[in-house]
């Protein structure tokens, strides 16, 4: 089942926190222990894992100053492309077992490249999808979400559901259509939009409230299918504030919100948000992650993090326990998964060429991850940060408080009791600083 | 009725666009010319100035690193509050009268200071409300809007509406029931709330959900005052991401819109857009506005510019022409403004320290607006922009774009249709260089 | 001579203001009239125009999320690469002379694709050298400068005389000398070094010392080949805070000024200063071009502007008018260009995909640049401008100022002046609001 | 000794990582050991902290929205200003005390309000320094460093040493003359210049080249004027890049280095750096501290942080533990420091209004910084990153590198090698995610 192509062949396991890399064991989990129970469930299932297929088996290191710098076998120009999508496929599941990975996440156009028409492409796909089936069942990896790629071809680049020609809008239906399904068939948990090139590249050429529209109905689309083919998993939309395009319309959660209410969707549809896009955004990850329980969205994870200098989506690997700590702070004090999970939208740095750098990138950014759920664990059980905030809060769920948010009390009430009292409220600290150390004293 | 404060004495007038400056008449209008139709109103109607109280009469010049540069009299420590508070009466509807600005704007606080309880607040604001009545009656210069401010004073520290203190939130409440109806009595044409401390610093000690329900709830209430006294104006909220708080709830437009919708105020709210607003959120000002329009939320504008290399709300006059023309483009494409106006939230550099510099700062800005205005009429008499959307999205109207947004075709529908005719979309040229050099062409 | 690509056949002209498009005549200037005396010199001679090789003939649209846009004929894989090379280079040439642009600038790697070795890949580089010569020669177009390509292929991913490999540096030095001679037999104005490599990923894996101290030394080799084959054209680094490496050391002029001083170079090099470039370092453009005035190393321009709410090098056409004409102003006030000139580093956006949006991209930034000429010529020849800013400093030619800057007065003389006359300082208005009014008089 | 201002009255002290708050003893120092060998240096004396006055004593909470929310008793209108300062200065000393702080730093305008003139200040600075030399002699506590403010007053709104008029220079002069004897008097270890206004708000104003050469000169006066007196400490000059100026000349490290060079000070003067200004300026913390030190330049250090989401500075106590640990890696690479240290330029958040939140955020940022220097330490012992670098250089060590950058090989030479032996260098992996999870595998 070794693919071969990686120095390992042995899949790494828990080798707990005094590990030291051998000649014999070069890579193992320090911190993942996927048994372990972790505020009542199992260690993977808080976590839930996901290796994407884009990033590790078809970027091929180009950026837009340099050309690949990988020289994977599968992107050789020239080869036969079905017999690179079925090696990249062995790649790919090799990688996930030797990462003890329990899901794993796609774009069709990952799996097998564009044929002459929609339909031989869709075909492509499915041939494809057929291994995974086989695959799937022998290792028991499963589908995290699967998601149609409607945004790297030419006739993509005025949008799909948002393009000015309908004809675009149709093609992307009939290609999500298929991915839908597929996803469907392999059991996956989730289906994925983000719509890259949902968006403007200049106002003067758009018609915001006409794609908007289209928008809409494209996304109602996709929920009545899910019904008539009876797909029980999450349909996500992943917000993204800009690049490709100058403006995208799911540009964070709160605007993704506002959008699903106009059209009716609000309890169809929840959010996939990632660490990056929550950054070009101007937000914190945890920020967009407390703001999609706010709103009941909150479904999955894109997990990996932007450089706060740099202005577009570097998708590196996680590396800083307290922020990844906190995050999961806030997925377990929203109750955690339930389809989601965390996706790894991360990808090596193009100058980390050894194929061995994608064990280990996905690994060292797993242990990280489950060390920093074992932080989270502790803020949770200790509990005084969420007590902190409870005690707060106390006077509105007092007698003026909960007059008020019942609706019991008007503008000229509240005014009358201001002035009866002359009341002058009390300022109370806002304990930041010791909430921070707070937080610090659990890593 | 010359407060003596400026060395001009006889207002602006209009110049024409060869007027140089003299001795006798050193400042002078090169375009606005209030009476000029422009597209079917007054050039006047179509742009509604306002000047604001609080950067032109309130600020002293000071910045987080140094202190009054501006020394106005009526700033000067130990004076009686109540006389300087008259005396910047006089000198606001004096400069009003110099720059002929047919409206005014102003935060409770920014026209008398604070008194020993809010009881003694209030009737010191009604006070020199009954100032502002005469000398509006006596001028004809009306009111844009009034607005309470709910977050200089330390008991707003930790928000108004979304203070963890019931308390806070019902002395909010009666502040601006008071400035409420004295807009009303004012005649003011909309009423505006900036959330400037609604919002939190660190979500360490924030709950966001209650936070968010807290302000629904005051947002309704002011709602419901409003037709309990028969204001007929606009009630209008004014995003802002961050600044003074690190995140703020009204963050943008789209978030606005989430919100409304959540609270079903959709109908009965709009958004005042300000262009350092939107700059600080990541969005261009035309972009607010052309979305604010698609929403159907369009109220108001705050007319100002930022620096973009700087990361705080500069609050600069206008000065980029072009930039200036497309957004009132979108302004007019919109059908202009009906309770709202230019407002200028806009305050002169602290260096600027004569007080010709508040006439000239000012009267460039509204130059400037007007020059733009005239391209944007020619934008839209010309029409060739708009005639380039609709024609791009033809399809749309025509018989498969009106099927699918009429809901007569399924996801499966639309991928036999491709299917069938093996569907390629042609891609058509966005055009983008050629459309922005047509806005050139109108300069 | 026509390559048969572009609709039209005839170059454009100058048409003068009032120019209308028509069927026969699609395009034409406005405001670009190379043979008009702007301020003692040929329209043309202020400007500099050079269309560049890699964005308009490289360049098939991709991004970091979509490929090829615009299927040239010369991109589709397969083809016989000399071949393509030479159809690029006739596509080239027409371009140039429809636009009537009297230079181009390219890297060697723009020209024709690498070989097997560098030997191959310089010949095949000179092979296209000898048809430029023979085109330039026929059409009286100029090179403005070449440069290496020391980014794109992998064996540069780590640097190229900033890598850790001394091979990468030699093989690095080996390109540059072939095109450093081949652009002074092609008589070339300039040279230019952009280091989109020479800087780090992570500090991590990097010696910023040692890297220096290469890149230093790498400089000092161009200068002494440049001296020792007689080359009169300056060379130029061009500064870029990051993008493709999270921090490039060029960073920006101010930077790049030590880093020449360091190594002894600050009179042998000068700087070609890009407004995206300048953008993402957190400058203006203006301030990038005057301080690199003030310092002695002003060189050439890359000509386009970014997207301040976009984080990454967009590279578009420049279209706004009074931006472009300060830039201009200074670059007059400096006594204008030498060997340097208005290099389009820009490129369509791309769903431009039609080819004649290449001319109509180039034609209206041409025009744009034109007229900010024009606006920029009646800031200097009115000199209100200059004239306020020398009088803001004449303190400085008074006595004390003169005394000051010559050495004769140390900080206990100064106390003592101060202590002495109980010195107080007058401030005086700064005039902001009014010296941008002045400037937008100019439009 | 007590200033009877805080709840607790004995010194914090070292209680080990286990240490719970409790009654008695609610605060504690878990990592801050002073006394533990930490490289061979007492922990104390490789962290030397420092408090500063302005934020801890002088800041009142207000910002550009809010006013004073800490309500300190030497803050309230009307008060006998020298009776204020007394005040102030013993809860200062109260505070160092029970931090067991061992160094303080301060401008001379916190300490006592400005007089009618400057020799009236003046004076009052020294009264109060006379009061400062008596504590630091009982309580054995050291001045980090002193410096003057040429910021805040009206008098510097256009500069100090850069203002367009000679007066405002003289002024400055004669002020950091009176801070930087006292300094020296007291035995300070520094002395700062911070350029808050040595900047320009528009070029429209503004003569770049003159207002360069006035700072450069004011700075040689002041290193004149240091020789002069016998003072031994560092000069350092504190790189920011805008704020409260739009641009300011000390733009980060890389161009205060270029400055020294032009004016022959870079062997005189050293760089006081800032988290918060490096990240205004597009830069990480670690990379001017080794950017510093790689010119030879590193000095001192003003431990804060910033919010990378807001674009100004906010001035927040440190408290993420991999990223000072990172920067305290460089500052023990480097050698640690000399005359510098670790001063907290930070402030409390304006709702931390208790006076014990002084005490707790300095308390924590003390035990966090504590806490990455073990980190630190432990990377520093290990070798294993600092191994990995040198080996990635090794090349350069080897004949072909040292013939490089010795100078004995042209380009021509490096050409002839390249292309003799068809040399073609091997890319080798950068192996970023693996030193990543390598500086994780310390904490």
């Amino acid at each position: 089942m070794s693919s071969g192509y990686f120095t390992i062949d042995e899949p790494l396991r828990y080798e707990g926190p005094k590990y030291k890399p051998s000649a014999k064991r070069p890579l193992g989990y320090r911190w993942y222990d996927p048994e372990r129970i972790v505020l009542g469930r199992r260690m993977a299932d808080q976590l839930r894992f996901a290796v994407c297929y884009w990033h590790s088996f078809v970027w091929n290191g180009s950026d837009p100053f340099g050309g690949d710098s990988f020289e994977r076998p599968w992107h050789a120009a020239g080869g036969d492309p079905m017999k690179q999508a079925m090696h990249k496929a062995d790649v790919a599941f090799d990688l996930f077992r030797l990462l003890d990975a329990p899901f794993f996440t796609f774009h069709d156009r990952d799996i097998v490249p564009e044929g002459a028409t929609l339909r031989e492409s869709n075909l492509n796909v499915r041939r494809v999808g057929e291994v995974f089936a086989r695959k799937m069942e022998q290792t028991g990896i499963g589908l995290l979400w699967g998601t149609a790629n409607l945004f790297s071809n030419r006739r993509y680049m005025a949008g799909a559901a948002t393009n000015p020609d309908p004809e675009v809008f149709a093609y992307a239906a009939a290609q999500v259509k298929n991915v839908l399904e597929m996803t469907h068939e392999l059991g996956g948990e989730n289906y994925v939009l983000w719509g890259g090139r949902e968006g403007y590249e200049t106002l003067l050429n758009t018609d915001l409230k006409r794609e908007l529209a289209q928008f809409g109905r494209f996304l109602q689309l996709v929920v009545e299918h899910k019904h008539k083919i009876g797909f029980k998993g999450a349909i996500l939309i992943e917000p993204k504030p800009a690049e490709p395009t100058k403006h995208q319309y799911d540009y964070d959660v709160a605007t993704v919100f506002g959008f699903l209410k106009a059209h009716g969707l609000e309890k169809e549809v929840k959010v996939n948000i990632e660490q990056n896009h929550a950054l070009l955004a101007g937000h914190s990850f945890e920020h967009e992650i407390a703001l999609a329980q706010a709103l009941g969205i909150f479904g999955s994870i894109d997990m990996n993090r932007g450089d706060e200098m740099l202005g577009w989506d570097t998708d590196q690997f996680p590396n800083n326990l307290p922020q990844v700590a906190l995050a999961l702070y806030h997925v377990l004090q929203g109750g955690g998964f339930t389809s989601g999970g965390l996706n790894f939208d991360a990808k090596l740095r193009r100058q980390s060429i050894d194929p061995d750098d994608l064990i280990a990138g996905h690994a060292h950014a797993m242990d990280l991850c489950a060390r920093a759920l074992l932080v989270a664990e502790k803020m949770v059980e200790d509990g005084a940060l969420a007590r902190h905030v409870q005690e707060r809060y106390a006077g509105w769920d007092g007698k003026l408080g909960r007059a008020i948010l019942q609706g019991k009390r008007s503008l000229a009430d509240l005014a009358a009791i201001v002035d009866k009292s002359s009341l002058e409220p009390k300022p109370v600290s806002g304990r930041q600083e010791r909430l921070e150390a707070l937080v610090n004293s659990y890593l």
